[in-house]
């Protein structure tokens, strides 16, 4: 799989790839990743790439030149699945949506910043676009890094222990159970006893019923 | 404001807090972020800071004693309004919570990792669960990032214009009306003739009703 991240921060992007599960899905060469900084299809001197809004308001706007010449780059030397906008007005990212985009080939994720695109880059060259939630950042990067993250984990070959990916909260519709480790009993507050009793079919019958229990309690909504 | 974060990888939380806005509220004195590497409160010469399930299963679980040994040297320190844990069946974060954390004076924020943390953290340390969406991670330290982005920018003195925060989308409910900026035509595609026209009055109207029209179309549940 290869990813493309168009940003006007790309410094923003360094650190999540080249730690941890990023940076060995990289090594392993099950990923590519690759980070195009917007300034450098600026069509000015100053590598200008936000002017006002017309209209007027507080808040730049991305323009849509450097961006068609950004991706029209991208597109002449391979073929994309999907070319994605980073918005917190897109539809809400989740465990199905990561699902499928990591089975792509070829993704563009394009960064919104600023105030946000010119809405003409969204109308003619986006063909998906993706919020990760209900709140407002200061731009789509560090979500872009996020929604790289929930996909790239999926791929398989990348998780040391695939079955460890398959009883995450979510790819079931219910959230994950309590878990414990070592020691048994701390400052007086004990596991509780069944999971230490070796029993492997009473365990995993406690597990399912804590994880129906803390959905009910805590996202019904999973259940409906 | 002040952040302390709690991680077993303090790498990938390096750059976001290096640029853009995030780091300009560092320089300016308006917030303090500090990040803490687990592995320095382990217990053991290995710097072990998780180990397997009680009851088998994949994916290792955070153990209770370095965490402990971390907070509460924090809490001797200073007074924290929260001790969140970032975790996939937290409760969902939104900008509701983001305007309500950026009012506190300190915080700490649990990074979630391999499996999660053992419960009986959850149950006696932690004062808030957050969730910035419904998937999974390969851990919260992006989550942790997004969360501290989203919150930080709404600290008056960060952004270089308050009134570009509230007219961000969520902040009303509703998501932003589209926006565009020079060229007013390109390969022709045309903005809007009425942010041409200079009637502010009109020009208000306009986006008010594209706003409704794209949050009624995009995400009716906000209208509700």
């Amino acid at each position: 799989m290869r990813i493309d991240i168009i940003t006007v921060v790309p410094e923003l992007l360094q650190s999540p790839f080249e730690v941890s599960i990023l940076k060995r899905a990289i090594e392993k060469g099950i990923v590519e990743v690759h980070t195009h900084n917007l300034r450098d299809w600026s069509t000015n001197a100053y590598r200008q790439i936000d002017d006002y809004q017309f209209g007027g308001g507080a808040g730049m706007v991305m323009m849509i030149e450097p961006i068609d010449k950004c991706i029209t780059e991208l597109k002449a030397e391979r073929d994309y699945d999907e070319i994605i906008y980073m918005t917190p007005d897109g539809k809400t990212f989740n465990q199905h949506t990561a699902n499928e985009l990591s089975l792509k080939e070829n993704i563009i994720i394009l960064c919104g910043h600023y105030k946000g695109v010119d809405q003409r880059v969204r109308d003619h060259f986006i063909t998906r676009e993706i919020s990760v939630g209900d709140f407002v950042l200061s731009g789509g990067e560090l979500a872009a890094a996020l929604v790289c993250d929930a996909i790239i984990r999926l791929i398989p070959g990348v998780l040391g222990n695939e079955t460890s990916a398959l009883t995450d909260s979510f790819q079931d519709n219910l959230l994950a159970p309590p878990i414990y480790t070592r020691p048994a009993e701390y400052k007086g507050w004990t596991v509780p006893e069944i999971l230490t009793s070796g029993n492997t079919g009473k365990i995993e019958e406690w597990r399912e019923d804590q994880a129906y229990k803390r959905t009910k309690e805590r996202r019904p909504d999973l259940l409906e």
